[in-house]
């Protein structure tokens, strides 16, 4: 026999992973939560049918949306982290010693759980003391919080379901105001290349540089994304991501890492021109 | 009804595109060649079922391997391109006026009448009058050639079939024989993500670092190919691909292009740690 999951990345293409066995399948609250195991990615996570994560190359998104921000922000000592119940933005997080708390708002208390027994990998360091794991909806979260956070980390699903609030004006805003004011929001910024996507990536970006008065995109090769071309936003109230970022201070640190590196850093935020073009039409 | 391209990225991994219907399917003397229309993509390529190029990204890679070497050479005046036969290569070739002659060796006549016919906005400069196509096979045509290019393109297919010989240590040897003193050569250098085609690329790179004094890699997203993580190698006799690039000159011809620019020249070549640690193997 042969299992295949498929993913449509557009209407009319498909990606599909050869699936040696399916390990879990639930419903919560919120969306479908299944899990994989395959001979080319390992194991790997799905909400709603969508590619969340696979063991294979789930350190690209985490390293870029983690190590960028700690990079150029001087005095990260507390983050929120919205979605990211794979604990994967924390693995990372946690690294970095400075950092005295995470908040990790994740509105759906089964992904933790899922996460935790079949996917420890990316999930081990949810128990890290310094991190507290609040069940709820990021939206709400951030509208009481000010001036509170030197980083805010948007690790959310797709810009519809759950995660659709996590792409709004009002969202943005109340981040900024959450921020302490040398702070940035960092968040998952969909592809470029795809319409569909594109559409998406362009409404968020518009958000975005209206509630922020610096606002830089940034890519990564993510090859079990739409396209493999993944964008991330940068929204900063002071830093610039490329003209204040400390390469020294990277060095310094001796991380090991798989992707992230001190010219990654700078050569991520080398868009292509029609990239470029589609931002730049929201400006 | 439903038509459906399906490419094996891997065993076990499948990149499907919706048809709207096959426009040509021949078989040459060297592979079968298909032609087929589609929403997402336009019309596309396909050489014994591989993905070659689609309307809708080829751009990038086109574009990647042209203006990447062109903007480091001072003094460009003969190319050779080996493999090609698409003509999208010679396309952005023939905007730089210092360009006296192009020697287009394509091993399959068949190609280039097909692309001509079908591909009208890839293949549409072959007939540029300093373009000359020679129907041949790279690996012989290069054996006699001493001190002659300038630049050398190698837009092979995958190192098995027809573009096997491209992948040689004889075939780079004779490149470098073939190049002038300050020569260089580019070549597309397959994926770092699959370990299928990761094995490819280590093999191709061991071979051209024993083969020139100056070997980098560069990438580039390119969706419609297995990963979307698509490698180039730039092998010089002189020049340096960052450290003598020329921002300033490629700003004053003022070309318009949808991925290459000055930053991205750049950006290209800031590869990741996996990426880096899996070249230094064969280093």
């Amino acid at each position: 026999m042969e299992l295949w999951f498929t993913e449509k990345h557009t209407d009319n293409v498909n990606f599909s992973i050869k699936v040696d066995r399916q390990v879990y399948s639930g419903q919560s609250e919120f969306q479908r939560i299944d899990i994989f195991d395959s001979l080319e990615f390992g194991r790997f996570l799905t909400l709603d049918g969508y590619m969340m994560l696979t063991e294979k190359d789930e350190f690209i998104y985490h390293e870029m949306i983690v190590h960028v921000p700690m990079n150029v922000l001087p005095h990260v000592k507390k983050v929120l982290v919205i979605g990211g119940g794979d604990g994967g933005a924390v693995r990372e997080l946690v690294r970095y010693p400075e950092i005295e708390r995470i908040d990790l708002v994740e509105i759906d208390e089964q992904v933790v759980e899922v996460c935790k027994k079949y996917l420890p990998q990316t999930a081990g360091k949810l128990d890290d003391p310094r991190v507290s794991v609040h069940y709820a909806d990021g939206l709400k979260f951030v509208r009481s919080r000010k001036e509170e956070y030197d980083l805010i980390i948007v690790d959310s699903t797709d810009p519809f379901g759950p995660g659709e609030g996590l792409f709004t004006r009002e969202f943005y805003g109340n981040c900024f105001k959450a921020l302490t004011e040398t702070g940035a929001m960092v968040n998952q910024h969909e592809s470029p290349f795809y319409p569909v996507d594109a559409v998406a990536m362009q409404r968020a970006h518009k958000r975005i540089i209206d509630s922020f008065p610096i606002s830089r995109v940034y890519q990564a090769h993510i090859p079990t994304y739409p396209s493999g071309h993944w964008l991330f936003g940068f929204a900063s109230k002071k830093y610039h991501p490329v003209e204040d970022y400390h390469a020294a201070g990277w060095s310094a640190r001796g991380f090991r890492t798989k992707y992230y590196n001190d010219k990654i850093h700078v050569g991520a935020f080398a868009l292509p021109n029609y990239v470029k073009e589609l931002l730049e039409e929201m400006e």
